[in-house]
């Protein structure tokens, strides 16, 4: 079949499965989560015999440590894909919520229901746990689901698919309601990116050549889990042994993820004081501090940060260190280099928070707490799909209530338009 | 200047005013829209001198009656647009609402807090009256606003915005708040369209080919205010009185606009005796029928409807009909052929009401109701920037709340991350 044939049928499968999917009743939607983490955990063997498969192929090709961790699956990590199912089952029902009811002076009633949105398509790269995640959010929200993995993958997603498709078809759910993209020619990308009749929004997780190529060509929706350039500034009022604490933990407990610090700002009042405090302790964490000029007139023989290191998401224990002259000088820092995703001042003066919190345009902003928070378990939302630095529909986290819309469903009794 | 240089120029004004909008007092705001309504009647005569000179122009172009009667202005629509803005001022403040509170166990306040947009763009045609709804809704919601319009009204957009802009200059508001586009190049709407560093939404207001155009080179989100193919499927257990009611209502009370009736799907059980009565009213009003093959075996000697006029949005005196062998099957042809608008069911049984509102996958669905009630103002919902189709963010009506996204604050008191 050629790619084109094959993005247009899983689609046309798809689009026909939704109908059904969101007939489907919650407690059945709750057993099959169950049934689905079960199964994955009796399938281990298989499971974790086709991603051997996988990281003997990645290992030959000579890729990268970091990719080839992420790619592996243990019986851990299993254990952890199987819980989220399970924790999925037990979450609260997103679809079929009333938002909000009106009920007119014509005694139309009007409510706005909640439902699922659609088509979803993800297109993902390495982390084969993605497969599972996108399957239980996708089945708990009654949407049907397209992925397309990456290629170093490609038998550990197949494996895990099929495993969970098995229990769908036991359950007799409709074949297409989950799917996934068996050709590992990248033609299909833009082929699935141009169905915008057949899928309703595409959600790509992954580097940002991936975000950028499929921006740059869908005609589908696109909620992007972006990079994180994510601040602290550390006020004049801050308390300072709360802004060590704070700091410490933004950039060293887990440096590789989007919601750790990258960018530390310090007022100029206190940064003759709390600097070399700060210095101390990430010295002993082996994080590489990189300076404005006045940084480095109080941090001797640090590394001058350049333009890019502003703009910079290293992943890593490096972090770009500005003195700021005052709220507005952060402020503005943040506006021209951030990316909208989380970022926290430490302060105790009230004003200051407030301005913080209203003129940082970003999907979270912390008043003295870690950026590390931005998390759809840790906001108490469930698990998420990513988060979102988009300005429409979804931003911040995105878990089950972000993956559906709403209709406006009308109660009357002949009424008419006058 | 060049285009691309005054489309650069212009966003960047409008994403600098967007910071100082969004801090402005709400009394503030409402005392600006009640100027705004109070400035645009003291300002028509002016404003109906330059909307004199475009209408001449379209007349010695030889432009449509059509177009030329929504182009002109009177008295008594300046009136009509002045009370919206007063009406705007009365509502209720859409942004700064919680949305939503958690506490966690750790501690931490997270709140769901509405906030403005940021930059909108508006492309629109020929209708003035768009300009003063579009920076009235804007400035309510707070966000900042690039108004593109017809060349036709070109002179007549340019009076009134410079009326609304002259009481922003006043009330002290930033330069850029608002903006029009005074170049007639159209190159400068792929320009601005470009730019989703600086604009955060489009809005597309207008037919077809500008529909089609700005969702093709957008890389903007784009909420799209599009057409609408509108059903009611008059069921097997309809109350009949009530379905020729609502039929005639939802065909000839408005039919030019995008919620009127464009196909009546109606059961086999019924037609027969449905039909004949529903086109004795039809014809008094002068509608045109076309009809399927059953149909056309009930009432003689209207047209055959063919393939593209189930695709067809008339907005006339033009009406499709077909007769339905079951509920699935009108289900099934308003999916193949809708818009995802507004679609009705006529009927008293309740699990075919159920079936209905659940299984089509439009916008606003109606039980026992005319689809002519879609509208903000109908939804209780007050003033509307257009009716969305899409999916994401906003469904239906696009109001004031739709104009806001939300942003997470959260309120610590040191907590890091375990």
């Amino acid at each position: 079949m050629f790619v084109k044939d094959e993005a247009l049928k899983i689609s046309r499968l798809a689009k026909k499965a939704k109908d059904v999917l969101s007939g489907i009743s919650v407690p059945e939607i709750n057993k099959t989560l169950l049934n689905m983490a079960e199964a994955l955990f009796s399938s281990c063997d298989y499971i974790l015999s086709e991603n051997a498969k996988d990281i003997r192929e990645a290992k030959s090709k000579r890729l990268s440590g970091a990719l080839i961790d992420r790619l592996t699956l243990n019986k851990s990590r299993i254990l952890a894909m199987s819980n989220s199912l399970k924790e999925l089952a037990a979450m609260d029902n997103p679809v079929g919520e009333v938002i909000e009811t009106r009920e007119r002076p014509n005694g139309l009633k009007i409510n706005k229901v909640r439902v699922p949105i659609g088509v979803i398509l993800i297109i993902y790269e390495s982390r084969p746990n993605v497969t599972s995640d996108c399957i239980g959010l996708c089945i708990k929200s009654r949407n049907s689901l397209i992925l397309r993995g990456g290629s170093e993958a490609f038998r550990s997603n197949i494996a895990i698919f099929k495993t969970l498709n098995g229990v769908l078809k036991n359950m007799g759910f409709p074949p297409g309601a989950i799917n996934i993209v068996t050709t590992k020619d990248r033609e299909i990308i833009s082929n699935l990116l141009s169905l915008n009749e057949l899928i309703d929004l595409c959600i790509p997780r992954g580097g940002e050549s991936l975000m950028k190529e499929v921006s740059a060509q869908s005609k589908i929706p696109v909620i992007k889990h972006y990079k994180g350039v994510c601040h602290t500034y550390v006020d004049k009022y801050a308390s300072l042994d709360m802004a060590l604490n704070i700091c410490y933990n933004a950039k060293v407990q887990r440096p590789g993820v989007c919601n750790a610090m990258e960018t530390l700002l310090v007022h100029k009042d206190i940064a003759a004081e709390f600097l070399p405090k700060m210095a101390a302790l990430y010295k002993k964490a082996n994080v590489e501090l990189r300076g404005c000029q006045k940084t480095r007139s109080i941090l001797k023989g640090i590394k001058m940060a350049k333009e890019e290191d502003w703009y910079a998401e290293y992943l890593d224990l490096i972090l770009s260190v500005k003195v700021a002259l005052s709220l507005d000088d952060a402020i503005n820092h943040i506006t021209k280099y951030g990316s909208n995703h989380s970022d926290a001042i430490v302060t105790d003066n009230y004003k200051n928070a407030t301005e913080f919190l209203n003129r940082v345009d970003s999907a979270c902003v912390y008043v003295n707490a870690s950026t590390r928070f931005t998390d759809g378990g840790q906001f108490g939302m469930g698990a998420e799909i990513g988060i979102s630095t988009e300005k429409l529909h979804a931003r911040g986290p995105v878990g089950l209530k972000e993956l559906t819309t709403y209709k406006y469903m009308i109660f009357g009794e002949g009424q008419i338009r006058e």
